[in-house]
């Protein structure tokens, strides 16, 4: 295979972190993420919240942050509620219905939450024959690609607290979605306008984890239990420190969810000038262009990528993903290769 | 308030089974199912299965019943698949969630589950990213009224036993599906084509209980561990028995679902006459008329029901449910209700 | 067999409650514990317990109420504390674990929890490594028929307020032990010296019920969500209302509890009078009489009872229980085969 | 503080590992455990187990795979038999009890559990009132350094193999207890004398990573939905992979475990030689000297140590853990000290 658009976590990690690693190998550091890599990254990312009262615990992966979550706030009957194409619905094998509780899905075009389109589950009847909704998922950037804007966190944001709601942001591409061309938040909007949000590292320039912000202070009393109790606390968590206290360095990890989101968008445009429309708007480094079947035989035996989802007759979707390590020659390369392939196929 | 129509458990029990309680008040029993009542009623469950090998289990309720089933049968990742308007999905409170497991809907025009609906959510990709499908749960007479052909069932089941999946009928009114003028299911045919199913005395003539009847052997072992953890394991079994010993006699059980049955008939059938129609077909003790809402206003001065739903403007569909002691009188006097209110209402 | 002294649950229930059965059959009632006869006894509940913030659900039975409080009220990581011979610890088939939580035992001698046993566990090390002990499980009467002294309940009580603890008293025998000869508890001082307590019906005259009497006012926020969600909630919620209305008219659940402390206390005075030891001290209805094996195998032919343990050689405790209907003429007719035989195999 | 004995995780990990990230960063790989890091390290474990059925799946940590074992293979009523000094027992925030099982604890001298003195838990009366045992939980080495002989875990799964019980190894220092001096054991015979257990790389080797072995085919299918819904499952498996394909070249990870083994024995070796005894028989990297409280005291300003139990008046038993890394001079200067402070103080 030339190169694999199918993910963003096929490569390794930025360099800064292996040098890290190997100049801090022997040092001696407590455990259980009181070593100075966790405190160094956890006081990185207070300030870059401008919100020293968050409470940061570093967790290996999307999954565990994503269960650990509503496993640790919400009362057995309480639900959560996401998007109908939320990764939590989809892709993780029942993780969030395993700690026993239920996922209530709103249908959206765009993969974004609004109020209005909450509003009906709250409306339930009668009480305590059904779930009583408490924890609001939004991811950012969303499964399809999509970010949201200020005034759309703020309403949001506004909504869950008139309702009584808890909301969680997703944020595995965190790092794509701020960097994003579109883009007019930051993270202490992020910090200012969730309960509680993760900064993946996963995806964009780490081997492996996803900083959890306790960003309401009233949920941070002994969550680190929880956390133990989930496997989820690990012996060297120097290991989850060091990432972030790298990545976050002269704000590397959002230069390089910038490089993820330009090689997408050189992709992008190009193939819209092939004449190629999209399932959803392109805005970060996740993007999903209709492509005639036959094109897409002929570019799977080269490169990789994920077939989304049938369309009209003889189009479907496909799913390209560009990573923080994207080489621009193998982009431009791709591109090449569609063209020829679409002017042949015609 | 003149009569209730709101549900089919507003009265007490068939006077057998309080007879019955008096004269065998002071006879010592073993506790936890192992009483000569409860004997009695396994033996009469087993003589209508027409099938020996049938494992039955008294339990209080259908939410019990319903959440015991996928609790004991699933792993952890395995997942229920249910109509979308199921009462498991809607009104348990996320009972089975908190058993660990995902309900997966179906959307149904009918209430009732066929294989065309079911197969999309087997061709998930990629495996074990997401649930397992394992359980398909139905209803008999379903949530809206309409009940299962012999022919329906045959193929369902077909195709539960083809994709490994176990088929789980929830009959908390199967007296009264199986006493439906349409019906042409047995017991011995639900014992014969489904996994487990329950048979509910609560809604029908009795104060509490419903057997579970796990029909294929290969769920019997250790059932009654899960049934004690969930402390549905009852130390005086015998108030259970003795609904069913008495409810089963005779086939009384299925006598007093007619009767309902009938009353919802005379009701339907009056209602029809008067230019109404209906969400779903009447075809038990439960059905769905679409009322003006004017009209709705003033019977609920005199009577019970539930306003179900919304329909066009000025318009909403309403759920009237009779029981085994409904009295035909009552019957008429609402109907002569409604037609005067009708009349004075045009 | 002649007699059953297995335990308190072999008969069915007062005749007070079959006849208010008989007499409210045809009266329709809303369901899920809004009838009339649930409000009439939560009222003599709360007037008992002097105490009209209290909030009373009534649920089928023990092990339902056990794992009902723990499952409602910790968080994941919070643990129950309870004497090794608690029914939680060993008889309820893994209940409490299965709601998610560890229970962290203390050896007592003689059934109950005071605060120097408890205290070493609040001294674990270090924090969030270990699980957070909430809740002290108690039964009064306990697991070996013994009684919690005013002293005693009031000292415990200040021992969990003073380390953030819920105190939950196990009341499926509260009704014997507030008739206990030794007794100096009123349901009142329940009430005010427990955070949640239930009173059982089941073992004292009723056919099923336990009333779950949430105390502290701060637990009662939503309980219900849980209780439905545990299949706990029942729709003809009339029966369980039934039991407690009539059994607490005019205290006759203490009277049924003091008959059967008086039938045991013959019992255990006679055998006494024998020459026989016990294993605990006799003061309510389940007494633990030492006695030869080869008197154990004679009494068996003829009555029911549980054989406890083994003891010095040649001896094991049984376990006899009275109940609020044991006639006394079964009583004398055992305690003279006891006395013949122990004659005859001297 | 000169130097820390506190456990074998306060460093990084072998030197190879960090050369392998470097060498190929920025190949792409596959994720979800598909990547060749993971196939290379998957082939070594089955080579060392001389088993080509077994099969392998990594994961973070020591809880994680502690709790997916039993969460993953018990039915909800069945029971892990553990030693009371177990970690899942004490140290790992009730993590097990949160997939909802009990553990069962047996007494133990020496850490390690043997067949006589699980037995009386086979024998409770009556069941499903009670758990039931299914999985047997040992470590090797244990909580307190001693290690298994072939016999004894010949004995005890041939035991588990007679009382269907499942045998499951925590190894989470199974490299340390391997290449023991005294020990008898291979990785072949663990994988032939157990059901499932695994190998740890967090404390001998590696940054992070666990290598669940199920040995018993019939563990095996589904176990990855098991691990993804458990949030176990890693984007960049690559990062696990690469510490076990580095770990178990040339056997690597047992030199390493060798390593500290013979640090802890030099400084078993010299205490000895002052005349201090033993918690228990130093066998492995953790050893546990008894001392008096004032060279504690003194020894505790300039050395990281963990004081595990009061014993007898002024003498305490402490931790003391070497590591893969802890080099000889830091041994040496430690016992110096300990040297000139017992004598300063006698």
């Amino acid at each position: 295979m030339l190169y694999s658009f199918t993910n963003d976590y096929s490569e390794g990690c930025h360099p800064n972190i292996l040098q890290r690693l190997l100049q801090t190998n022997l040092t001696q550091q407590p455990g259980y993420g009181n070593d100075t890599f966790t405190l160094e990254s956890v006081a990185a990312i207070k300030q870059l919240c401008q919100k020293p009262e968050v409470d940061v615990h570093l967790v290996a992966g999307g999954t565990l942050a994503n269960l650990i979550v509503p496993g640790a706030f919400l009362k057995t009957y309480e639900s959560v509620i996401a998007a109908e194409t939320a990764h939590i619905n989809n892709h993780e094998a029942g993780a969030i219905e395993a700690t026993g509780h239920k996922i209530e899905t709103v249908a959206t075009l765009d993969g974004k939450l609004r109020p209005e389109a909450i509003q009906p589950l709250l409306n339930k009847f009668p009480e305590y024959h059904t779930v009583k909704p408490r924890i609001v998922y939004i991811s950012n950037s969303t499964e399809i690609g999509t970010i949201y804007t200020r005034q759309e966190l703020q309403d949001l944001y506004a909504f869950c607290q008139q309702n009584n709601l808890l909301l969680f942001l997703d944020g595995a591409r965190l790092a794509m979605a701020l960097s994003a061309e579109k883009n007019d938040l930051t993270l202490a909007h992020i910090a200012a306008l969730t309960d509680v949000f993760y900064l993946g590292a996963t995806k964009c320039g780490g081997l492996i984890g996803e900083a959890i912000v306790l960003a309401n202070p009233a949920l941070q009393k002994d969550f680190k239990y929880y956390i133990k109790q989930r496997g989820a606390l690990m012996a060297k968590g120097r290991l989850f420190g060091m990432q972030f206290a790298e990545l976050l360095k002269d704000n590397l990890m959002f230069t390089l969810g910038g490089h993820a989101n330009q090689m997408a968008k050189r992709l992008a445009v190009r193939l819209q000038g092939l004449g190629y429309s999209f399932l959803s708007q392109p805005e970060t480094n996740q993007i999903f262009p209709i492509l005639p079947d036959a094109l897409i035989v002929e570019l799977s035996k080269k490169y990789g990528f994920f077939v989304w989802r049938k369309m009209e007759e003889g189009f479907s979707a496909v799913r390209l993903i560009t990573s923080w390590a994207t080489p621009q020659e193998q982009v431009d390369q791709f591109l090449e290769e569609v063209q020829v392939l679409s002017e042949r196929l015609r």
